[in-house]
Order: C-alpha cells, then structure tokens, then sequence
C-alpha cells in the first residue's frame, strides 16, 4: 500500500487508491461480468454500476448458492460513536436494495463495545447513541420481519461463547498484523474484533439455521472480516462473503465524510438551514470567478457537490452525465449546483426524519433477541 | 525471582520459593502482630498459624473498616478444567472459616471461558465442569443465603461492561508483563484478565452497594489482582485486598497438587480404594528399610504425607507436632501413618460426596443473578 494514505476500521487518512486497495486487501473487483450477473435480479443498484460497491469476497458463491435455492443472510452494522449522517447511510442505502432484491434476513450490528475502547467516550454515551443510529436504519425502511438490529452491550449474553470461540483461534501476532496493534493498544481493543466476526456465525432470524452470510460494508471494515474468514472454517462455518464501497467523500473535498469536520458533514437530523450553509461551503470543481467558468467550465470529478449527486442524490444516469456536462461546458455554475443538491438532501431529510420519529414506536420490535433498549 | 521456580495463573512449576514469591509480588507477609489481632475475631484458622495463607495486600485496612463497622464481601474462585480435587478445596475451607467469623457475602466465580482459552478443552467442557465443581463448593457449606456462584459465561450480560472499562485502563504492554503473553498468546487469553477483575467490582448480594472486597486465593492468582488494582481507583472502586495461600503439595512431593499427576492428587470424588491407593504410593520422608527408619528416624518435613495432615487433616497443633517428633524418633512408620491419613480422608471424603450429592439441590439457588445451570 502507498504511504499516502492509510485504511483501517479505525482511521482513514490521505487520498485512498482504491484500486491499490483492493490490491493490498486481496479482494475481486466486481466486473462488467458480474454487474451483467446481477441484472438478473432486478435494476442493478447504481451505487454497483458506478463502482462505489467496487470489490468483493465469495459474493458468485452467495449467488451460485442462491440461484440453488439456498438461502443467504446478511449482515452489516455501526459503530456508534456519534449521530448518524450521510455517509454512513449510503451502504446502508445498498443494504436495503439486497434485501429487497434478494429477500433476505439482515442482523444490523451496533458496536457500542468497539466505539467505547476506541474513542474517549463512555459506554453510556455510545449505548444511547446506538440507539440514535437505530432509528435511522429502522427509519430506512428495513423489512422488520426480517431484520435485527444486536447491541453488542445488551446481546453479549449470546455473543460471548462464539466470541471465545474466535478469540481462541486468532492470536497477538494476527491482531498486530492485521489492524496495526502495538504494546500501548489495551486489551480491550485487541479482543474487539471478535465480537464484530460473531454475527457471522449467528443462526438466521427465522430458521435458526446458519446460512452464508454476505456482509455489505466500507472496504475499511475488510480487516476485521479476513479475520472473520481465516477463523470460519475451524469453527465449522462457511466464510462470510463481502461486498464492499469506498467512502462516502466530505463536503471539504476529503476522500471521507468524516464527523471530524461536521462542517463538511451532514447529520440526517440536519436542520434545512444548516444542510444549505454546509453545501454552501461545499468544495466544489469551479473556477475562481463566474466568467472564468463560463469560459472554461468546472471539474466534476474533483467537486464534493457533484460526488453527492453521483453516490446519492441523483441515481438516474443520464441525468448524471448531463449534469457533468453542464459543468464542463460551463453551463452550470456551483452555486446552482449546490442549490439544487441542497434541496435534493433536504427533501430527503424531510422525509427520513419524519420515519425517524415514527422509527421511536417500532425500534423496540426489531432488536436481536429481544432486548429492551 | 530465582529461574529454578515459575509461578503464574496458568503454570506453576519447579521448587517454589515462597518468600522470594512475595518478594517479587510486593506483597506483606502476614506477622505475628497481625496473626494476634485476628485473634480478637475467633480462633484463628490453623492455615493462618501455620503460614499458609502467609502473605497479603491492604488486609489490614479491611480490619480497620471491620472494626468501624463497615462491611466488607469475600470473593474467590476456580478454574474448571477438571474435577475438584483437595488441593482445590483447601482455600474454600479457609475462606469459608472467614465467612462464618466476619458474616460476609461470597462472590464464588468459575471462569469457564478462561479455562476454555487457555487449555484444550472445548466451552462445553470448562461449563459442564463448573456445575461439578459448583457441587464442592455448596457442599462445604458456605452460608447460601450469603454466597452467590458466579459463571463467566452466564453472567457476562452484567460482567461485560465492568470488563469492557476494566479492559480501556490495561494495555497489552502489562498483560505481557504481568502475565507473560508473547505474539503467540490468543486475544481471548489476552483480554481474560478483565473477566477475573469484574467481581471486584460487581455490587453486594443483599446491600446492591459496593464494599470493599477481600480476596482469598492461592499465591499464583496474585498477577490478575495487581492488574485489577492498579485500575481500581480510576474507575472509582477501592483496590481489593488479598490474603494468599501457598500451592497445597501433591502426593508426589511436588510444590503443587495438580490434575497433571492423577495419581498424586486426590479427587473430591474418588472412592476409599482410589484414595487407599494414592495415598500408599505417595512420597514420604522415611528410609529404605524399616530397621534404618526405626533407628534413624523420618523427616516430616519433606513428607508428602506429613504436608496433608499439616495442611488440611490435622488442625491440633499439639497433636501435629507429636506426629512429627513420632517420625523424627523412628516411633512411627510410614506404613501407619499412609493408614491414618487414608482413614482421615476417608471419613472426610464420605462426609463430603454426601453433602454434595444433596448440593445438587440447592446448587440452582446460589446462582448470582439468578442464572439457571
């Protein structure tokens, strides 16, 4: 990997080459074969055709498996360090669609445990906020018959045994290998990731069977899953398949939405008028004056307001492609732009916040197990 | 602390220098100043007298409290990787005595998932186990409505977050110190530790307060309890005190009865002809020939039989000291003694398997939290 940038579950910093990535990590790209594959299923979701869900493990053997009649679970989750936003809701976004698509059970882990040994917040504090984040995925529209959001805190009494399980498979050496441990990491941290690999060994909702499991996540999340992988067959499962995306870029133009720069980030509880102060700031591809960009035009590909539009708001294609033109022939300029991202996000938010409320009077029937929050 | 000996949780091995033992520990030795003023208690306990139980930490300040009035709890434990055998029973038995003089609650743990991480056993074993062990220990009558039997894996719903705030406050850099974990070292075995911690911290049985706790436990423990003071104050808890007892020897002449050694340990469930057997073959301090012990004398002092009456079988010291000066004489022959301490365990063994029988009974309702076996 190049020293200009740095994924792990717990940082992410320079510009990522993806591609480099994918390389470093060992996992398939998803080609135009497999994208053809998955037509069969229905209107492939945009984020795959665009690449954002760019890279895959075992996911031909979850569809062979499928197209046998076999069922697949899936499973994802949240570390639940803080209030929702939109980057974390664009896998979950694509999470949905394979569920709708595939008609799946999906376990949606909260890691309240993780988020307390990593950051300097209390176990209170992350276990409330998990229960904010809920709301947003419940509000998401999750089928919830078929969907269980685990607390890590509250589900352990489950978790725990296939946890040890784990743990006694993986040892120091790997943890330090893998996530880059050292002697000043605690002991905590050093033992977290097994409680991320146990819903990958969890029975499914209904069948109380084990199914293979297909983990859509952030490529960033991979490190844990190799783990997972390494430890499944010596336990007696099948490895969990993978399919993973690149980051949802900042506002700032960073390569990640980041609540590091809540000025570059927006909160699904956002307000209207702090959405359009906070696109209004947006970087953006033009030029530094409004003759100029007529004249020339803007860069679509180095513009944070257009990448919203790419990885969210605008999933029609040809509607893309002539947005990207506008801007390069100079027709459109950023301000437009963000006006009309602004309110694409804010009719969104509307409406998410609206099932968000409502989200309060169900959230307490889809818990894994059935636990109180 | 001299090569020739280890002592950690996990392995005790070679001659143990018991004074150096402390030495390197940093505990206080338990003197003849604080031997007198347990006397103002009850009769002090001969395991007391006979430096046994010969060193401690901060038991001095638990008396201090006790003489103010304050309360204080007992918590100890065991490991079940097998069957329950004497050299196990002889700290319950000291600290039920500590029960019954200072009316205390008694947290009893069965770390069945340390005991999974750390030896080749399966989960199911190290649990199954713990309810055979649990068996001794109702048996040896701890007061039921002030003991409460702790499993790790059915009580970690409430163990984990303690775990968790313990784990943030100890980094791998002192579990390798303290424990001496390498690369090699799984993270469950690595993360264990915080389990052993939580009972120190978990509420009263009656009072739902948390008093300081007294812990009664054989020298090798002592690691884990130094990690759980040093993170005590800073989650807002007192350290926890500690009386530690020396290994109680095999029959074999080994520093430590151990399941290792089948032959020189006897089981809690052995029967009169097993416990015949064993004790027949055990080491002693006798001479070749009859004729030579007859004129030469035995030493008690390295007499595997000797060590079990002077731990566990012979509580009168007068009568004690006369066995001895008996063998030093050449009065006493091997053979007879091996009868006489048969005879004892015997009795006591007899006594036992039928109270532990009835155990299974009342086993159910001295579970913390109420789990169910």
């Amino acid at each position: 990997m190049p020293e200009e940038f740095k994924v792990t579950p717990w940082e992410v910093t320079g510009d990522i080459d993806y591609d480099a990535l994918q390389r470093s990590f060992g996992t398939t790209p998803i080609d135009d074969a497999l994208i053809a594959r998955l037509e069969r299923y229905g209107d492939v979701h945009p984020m795959i055709r665009r690449g954002i869900f760019y890279t895959h493990r075992d996911l031909v053997q979850i569809l062979d498996g499928y197209d046998k009649g076999d069922r697949f679970c899936l499973y994802t989750g949240r570390g639940p360090s803080g209030n929702t936003h939109l980057g974390h809701m664009m896998p979950w976004m694509f999470t949905k669609w394979i569920q709708d698509t595939f008609g799946t059970d999906l376990l949606f882990q909260l890691t309240d445990d993780e988020k307390f040994l990593f950051k300097d917040m209390t176990l209170e504090d992350t276990t409330s906020m998990a229960y904010e984040n809920a709301l947003d995925i419940v509000a998401l529209g999750f089928d919830p018959k078929k969907t269980r959001i685990i607390l890590n805190t509250k589900n352990v009494q489950k978790m725990y045994p296939v946890a040890l399980r784990v743990a006694k498979k993986v040892t120091f050496s790997t943890a330090k290998a893998v996530f880059g441990f050292d002697n000043s990491t605690n002991i905590g941290s050093i033992f977290y990731t097994t409680m991320q690999a146990v819903p990958a060994f969890l029975p499914t909702i209904d069948a109380g069977r084990q199914v293979p499991v297909l983990i859509p996540c952030g490529i960033d999340q991979d490190p844990h899953f190799r783990v997972t992988r390494d430890v499944a067959p010596g336990l007696g499962y099948p490895k969990p398949a993978l399919i993973c995306c690149k980051m949802m870029p900042g506002l700032n133009g960073g390569d990640k939405m980041s609540s590091s720069d809540e000025n570059a980030t927006i909160y699904t509880t956002d307000t209207p008028k702090q959405v359009k102060k906070k696109v209004g700031r947006a970087f953006t591809g033009g030029c530094v004056s409004v003759e100029e960009q007529r004249e020339k035009g803007g860069n679509p590909e180095v513009c944070a307001v257009f990448k919203y539009f790419y990885y969210m708001f605008e999933h029609d294609d040809a509607r893309l492609n002539e947005l990207a033109e506008k801007c390069r022939s100079g027709s459109i300029l950023c301000g437009e732009c963000k006006m009309c991202l602004t309110e694409r996000i804010n009719v969104f938010l509307e409406e998410h916040q609206d099932k968000r409320e409502k989200a309060r009077d169900v959230v307490g029937d889809m818990t894994y197990d059935g636990f109180e929050w």
